[in-house]
């Protein structure tokens, strides 16, 4: 029996939940988790915002530990390796994406906590082709966050082949931000961060930013029009994202990865002078957390975390809803 | 004198003017017009819908002539070459996008119609090198339409790097729509177009498309969900565009060269899953124009049009207003 923490209502705490793993398939491991980090989707889906939760319902989806098992397929891996597990444990692996070694675009990706049991767990099981091996420089504790937050911002950088002389901003100095901006720099890019806070300006330069904006103040994003090759917004708020194109230079792209409360009102004309782009993706593919990671060991990319015994999961929970957090949490089991 | 036609006030009819084209620049050449082609853009600008007409305003964007003088430093056109001119009659030379031989995105391009006498007129002024020599090969009472409405919907195709095994749609078969199924068919893609109408149907696969989809038949646009890689949309109305972004592919793009009357509302969502990107763009380079006639001339790739003699002008007006024209007008001098 695996002991983890589940939500058993819409809304509803986390309380202590035994359940059984089910049976090893061939091509699956298990993990025993150490950490697991905790995101804002694992809200979400504890709230059942997106009308897609069962419960009761295990979150975590930012796992960091070592594999205990392994199925009589699985050849790449072995026990005792440490690895992380993100968004999705599994994929069709028969798809065009999938045959692209895009496995986040598979229709079929089964959701690490979408009718199965995530981190917040002694241990985990997926497809060993979804969990990734964490190289030896990556400190464990502060690894969960780069298997969400971490590849969701990373990914766009080589989707879009981000070159490291482009001028490039982030929107929002958050969990996701804050990574954004330490990945950016060490991508060789001049970055620029807006926040509507002030000590976070401060934070944001310290962590590789060359120049800081205040979206609170109206007027300075007006000192930037026709700067940036790329944005990534990060922020999960409305902002007037017309202006924001037009701080774009032609050809530029304003890519979303936090999702605001409101549709896009975009005025076309804001697009077509410039050929500008718009988009907007979620995590990245094994490969792509593999490419992260070695990346952030090069360039002794972390997430700044704070951490809580897995046992303090509410008040962890609790933090993180007053948006206080700085910068992401991580559950130590 | 030059002999041409101007509107002298907002949504006036156009009437006989006479002008000086003033002293040739070195940098500059003079084409008599042979054709010109009659843009929904000239409406725009005779109706002042975009605020920044000046009149007396002589439209005519889409020229078709022969050089009768050439400044003191033009090497690389000669005395009765034929040649074209577009929406842009001069560029700055000197920013990053004229650098990369990406003039149509200068900030400075000057407007062949934007306080500058077009090509309802005896002759034309413009810089050298924002005429293109027109090849033998192309017919030219039709060549007018492909210096806007044509590179407008080529411009894409290499702008995004669209593969010949792609499977893309074009929403709207009118001018730049009827344009785009010929240059999409013989580029090698699989080509659905979107229509309201029954009769265009017939017409569209007639140009080059496999497939027709009817606008006006709700159930019929959710037999494409994920099927296209690339869709271009042509239209001036507004359309459901989430559910257009549903029939994309991962990774597809949903390009706009028609503007809505409205802004575009669009599901965050709708881009995220799947890393869908949505753009627009307006015409191309100089380049870019050379290189859709030699496509067009290898492929024989033609804009239908109904010609009408130069002093019919109004009629001309009329007949665009009534959104009949089938699909290109072209006025003859």
């Amino acid at each position: 029996m695996v002991q983890g923490f589940a939500v058993f209502e819409e809304k509803g705490d986390l309380k202590p939940f035994s359940y059984e793993l089910g049976k090893l398939l061939p091509q699956e491991v298990i993990v025993d988790v150490l950490y697991c980090g905790l995101c804002h989707s694992d809200l979400n889906m504890i709230d059942n915002d997106w009308g897609i939760s069962t419960y009761p319902l295990v979150p975590g989806h930012e796992v960091v530990g070592k594999i205990s098992q392994i199925g009589s397929d699985v050849t790449h891996l072995s026990v005792g390796q440490n690895v992380g597990l993100g968004w999705h444990c599994g994929y069709c692996n028969d798809c065009e994406p999938c045959g692209d070694k895009e496995h986040n675009l598979c229709s079929q990706a089964k959701g690490t906590i979408i009718g199965h049991h995530g981190g917040f767990a002694d241990t985990v099981k997926a497809d060993a082709n979804s969990v990734v091996v964490i190289p030896d420089s990556i400190e464990l504790s502060t690894a969960g966050p780069l298997f969400c937050a971490g590849v969701t911002v990373f990914n766009p950088l080589v989707q879009y082949d981000i070159k490291p002389s482009s001028k490039v901003a982030v929107i929002g100095i958050g969990g996701l931000g804050h990574l954004a901006v330490q990945f950016l720099n060490a991508w060789g890019c001049e970055v620029t961060a807006f926040t509507s806070s002030q000590s976070k300006e401060k934070e944001a330069l310290e962590l590789g930013a060359k120049y800081t904006l205040n979206t609170n103040k109206k007027d300075e994003i007006k000192t930037a029009l026709n700067k940036f090759d790329f944005i990534i917004s990060t922020v999960d708020v409305n902002l007037n994202w017309n202006l924001y194109l037009r701080t774009l230079k032609p050809k530029g792209r304003l890519h979303f990865v936090g999702i605001p409360p409101e549709n896009l009102d975009i005025n076309l004309m804001s697009l077509m002078v410039g050929q500008k782009s718009i988009s907007s993706s979620q995590v990245g593919s094994p490969q792509m957390i593999a490419q992260m990671l070695e990346f952030a060991s090069s360039h002794n990319i972390q997430a700044i975390i704070e951490e809580y015994p897995m046992t303090e999961i509410n008040e962890a929970i609790k933090r993180l809803r007053s948006g206080k957090t700085h910068y992401r949490i991580v559950l130590k089991k």
